[in-house]
């Protein structure tokens, strides 16, 4: 017989967390399924925008979280690294109360009377030599987060779409030259960010610019790309930004709850509700406009006292029992 | 003439602070009053769930918080202590965008083009003859700050919500007996807590308790209720836990922006949008749910996000000027 548990937790960024730190304290048998701690910002080198602390790199933060759940190991079972790979309603029985049911690459099986999505998303990568190298050490995917990074430095964003544009809307402060790199011949962006950008001096839009390749030595010193006459360029910049979109990790939820045109799970921003009474979401996975850590941790704590209310009333119906 | 800042934050908890590194990290000339820093949670001894750390006092918090927005001090204007007591809209004048005029009890005052609400709450007192009196004599109103004062004493808790039970378990390492007070006839805190405290030998729940009075000397030495048949009884106990809720510091927007019943913020979540464009809210001020640390920092980075989105916007339209 598989274990029921009233809460799993799908992800181990500051979402996924933040939701069982929460559950567990609110004594409820907890399931954090993961493949890894700490997020997408593990990668950054320096994180500015964690509340509280000053400067923190992505691994410490990691690691200061993953302790933080490690303190609850009583009430949450950490699966480790795990994937799971489809979530969904499992069928009513009798004698218990409608779950969820989890399978994961390793083959397993586990149950849950409520989930918490916090499978976050990935951001799309260009998948070229030295983007991955160069990653945290100039290479980002995260205005917000990293531009002040860039003060006094040339930097080329690529990407043409809103994050592209607002992208080079947030360096302008910090960058001393920006160049847009768009792949097509027309900027995709909103109109009006698009007439904010094309009036600033400091700011290159270079049409056509197909990316090929990230150079530098400890730190990115530029890149290659082929313009649209096929000839191959170079531009020296000390800084790339990387705004060509995210991709939420839903794939396994797509059959379980409403997703959006981008493949984000839709939710309820009050009660961090999905369309599946009993499935709640935060954090990147989810269509709230902002993607940051602290939002992924508060709308989890949201999501961990919306499954507890959940389970309330649950068991005003009836008592739990093992599958 | 007065300077007007693209942001006016009013509030120095988890709220206030969150927004103001966020605001200040996309280069908004921000204004923070505040009376302190750190937030009703200040008082606590221990926080074990503010996301990250596995144990904090509520001082370290308020010390660690401040010193990341002080690391900001460049973008942010901070005045403290001094207190918001009216925040209205200003008329628009021709040469230049709406904006909001905050005055101070210092006689100080602030425009902004936009204001984030943070005032967050402070806890509801009883309102009874001797409360005033003995506060900080044997009258309390965080269990996990003075439970240690009560030791080998019996002692009042009043309020059977979720605050009111778990200080009472707050109190049973140190009190010789307790009673729990509540002036309806059932406990409505969460089921656990309330199995928990029903099976304590020590603690005497009383159901229709109205309290009256507080009664002592130089100290508490008891209270005087009136039972659920209308008589009055007096209890002697030591000390007196005051439990019975949280009133939201909205008097200085009441005329502003919408408010509830409780007279919390109004809030759409999603954009932690006010009625009022161009004012937005977060933390223990709004109508949210749940009021948590690590909520109200989340939902203030969504507050800052929106204002600066809001800003840019207005900027299309007109730019800012001197008033």
């Amino acid at each position: 017989m598989d274990k029921l548990y009233d809460v799993v937790i799908i992800g181990g960024g500051p979402a996924g967390v933040s939701a069982a730190v929460y559950t567990a304290r609110k004594q409820l048998n907890t399931l954090l399924i993961t493949e890894s701690f700490g997020g997408q910002s593990i990668v950054s080198d320096e994180i500015e925008n964690w509340i509280g602390e000053r400067k923190i790199s992505g691994l410490e933060l990691a690691h200061k979280v993953e302790a933080h759940v490690r303190a609850y190991e009583e009430k949450v079972d950490i699966k480790l690294p795990e994937r799971a790979t489809k979530i969904e309603a499992a069928p009513c029985q009798e004698d218990r109360v409608c779950d969820f049911k989890i399978t994961t690459d390793l083959g397993n099986t586990y149950y849950g009377r409520t989930a918490i999505l916090a499978m976050g998303a990935h951001r799309r990568r260009l998948d070229v030599p030295g983007e991955e190298k160069f990653e945290g050490k100039g290479v980002s995917y995260c205005a917000t987060c990293d531009a002040p990074l860039f003060t006094d430095k040339k930097v080329a964003v690529i990407g043409g779409g809103n994050a592209g544009v607002e992208a080079a809307i947030d360096l302008l402060p910090f960058a001393t030259e920006i160049y847009l790199l768009q792949r097509g011949d027309k900027l995709t962006a909103d109109p009006f960010v698009v007439e904010r950008i094309k009036s600033e001096d400091r700011v290159e839009i270079i049409f056509g610019a197909d990316t090929k390749k990230i150079i530098g030595d400890k730190f990115v010193e530029g890149l290659i790309y082929v313009d649209k006459k096929g000839a191959e360029k170079k531009l020296e910049v000390g800084g790339i930004l990387v705004e060509i979109g995210s991709v939420p990790n839903s794939d396994s939820v797509k059959d379980l709850v409403k997703l959006d045109t981008y493949g984000q799970v839709v939710i309820d921003s009050k009660h961090v509700t999905t369309s599946q009474p009993g499935v709640f979401a935060a954090g990147d996975i989810t269509d709230d406009p902002y993607k940051q850590n602290n939002i992924s941790a508060g709308d989890a704590v949201k999501a961990a006292l919306a499954a507890y209310a959940y389970i309330q009333k649950l068991e005003r119906r009836s008592p739990a029992t093992e599958v």
